[in-house]
């Protein structure tokens, strides 16, 4: 069924790309994830449509290794793996600043497990912030689908605290509070540059 | 063999994108593209690690149709295809301005076909400029090795003129006048931020 905005325009999704993670979903990840994604991708197209700003996520990283040519038109990768990505999923612009983000989610109801993030994630965010860039993660509870805008700063005390050999997650009171609340909506799915727009600018 | 830059940091590229994209070009595109690539990854690499700036080149995307799990930490991908990417490939923050930029190259001496841009790509760096982004090609006549630094809009102002029934490339001659010419370096290898620099900044 095609998603219509309350402006009248259709959404659509990249029509292959989303047949190919439905698929992937199916059989490997149960799910995990694709909600949240989906909605993030919705609401950048929101942004992108209306003007807002120009945000998208990035291909996953594939390394390639075999591909046949029937036709040199066509061709077919046979053997390929994916790889762990060396940045954060999503990244644009918004009046000019630079976005990078990372969206994760987690069926735990009291506490985000860090090891949701990769180290090569953190630090890519510490460098984005440190050249002037605005860098956050979006979290959600999947169980009470509740999401949160958490700026990479407050991330960092927690992933610093891990390091140092404290807790390995941050407690739900810990998130609430030093974050943003993101209530799911229409249009846009999820206001993320509405939190970006209150603590950035 | 290890490229080392003068600092003596060990350069290295993601040694499995690497190994993949050289498979490919050995079968497909007879090596079209790759000196421009990996000169650009050698200087982001440079950039990041020096502190000037994070920039990335985003993964190509790819449609994953079909996946095997022989163990379930090693999925192998079976079926896949090369998708069209809907922007560019390379994107990032410098000086707290958002970048983002496209490479090409030819082989041709005198002019730079406009076909080797998509549509979405230029309708893409138009978003990103009216965003208050910084959107950029880099152009390498692979003849001469010459490179040049074309700011988006003189590129659009050439686009434009191709829309309106007008010559399919830009000549050589209105290149030299709209561009910044790039000297090859050794570190950083394409120095494209110092024409950023002069600029926008």
């Amino acid at each position: 069924m095609a998603i219509r905005y309350p402006n009248g325009k259709k959404h659509t999704y990249p029509a292959r790309l989303n047949q190919s993670e439905k698929r992937l979903t199916d059989t490997t990840f149960s799910n995990r994830g694709m909600t949240l994604e989906d909605d993030i991708n919705t609401t950048n197209s929101y942004y992108l449509n209306r003007g807002i700003a120009v945000i998208h996520k990035k291909p996953v990283p594939i390394q390639v290794v075999r591909v046949d040519y029937p036709v040199r038109s066509a061709a077919v990768i046979k053997e390929a793996y994916f790889r762990q990505a060396s940045t954060t999923d999503y990244n644009g612009v918004y009046k000019g600043k630079y976005i990078d983000f990372e969206a994760k989610e987690t069926k735990i109801a009291s506490s985000f497990p860090l090891k949701n993030f990769h180290e090569h994630q953190i630090s890519h965010m510490k460098q984005v912030e440190s050249h002037g860039g605005i860098a956050f993660v979006i979290i959600r509870f999947s169980h009470l689908d509740e999401l949160f805008f958490l700026p990479f700063q407050a991330l960092y005390t927690f992933w610093r605290r891990m390091i140092e050999g404290g807790r390995k997650s941050i407690a739900k009171e810990e998130l609430l509070a030093c974050s943003i609340p993101l209530k799911l909506g229409l249009s846009p799915r999820i206001p993320y540059l509405d939190a970006v727009e209150s603590i950035y600018f």
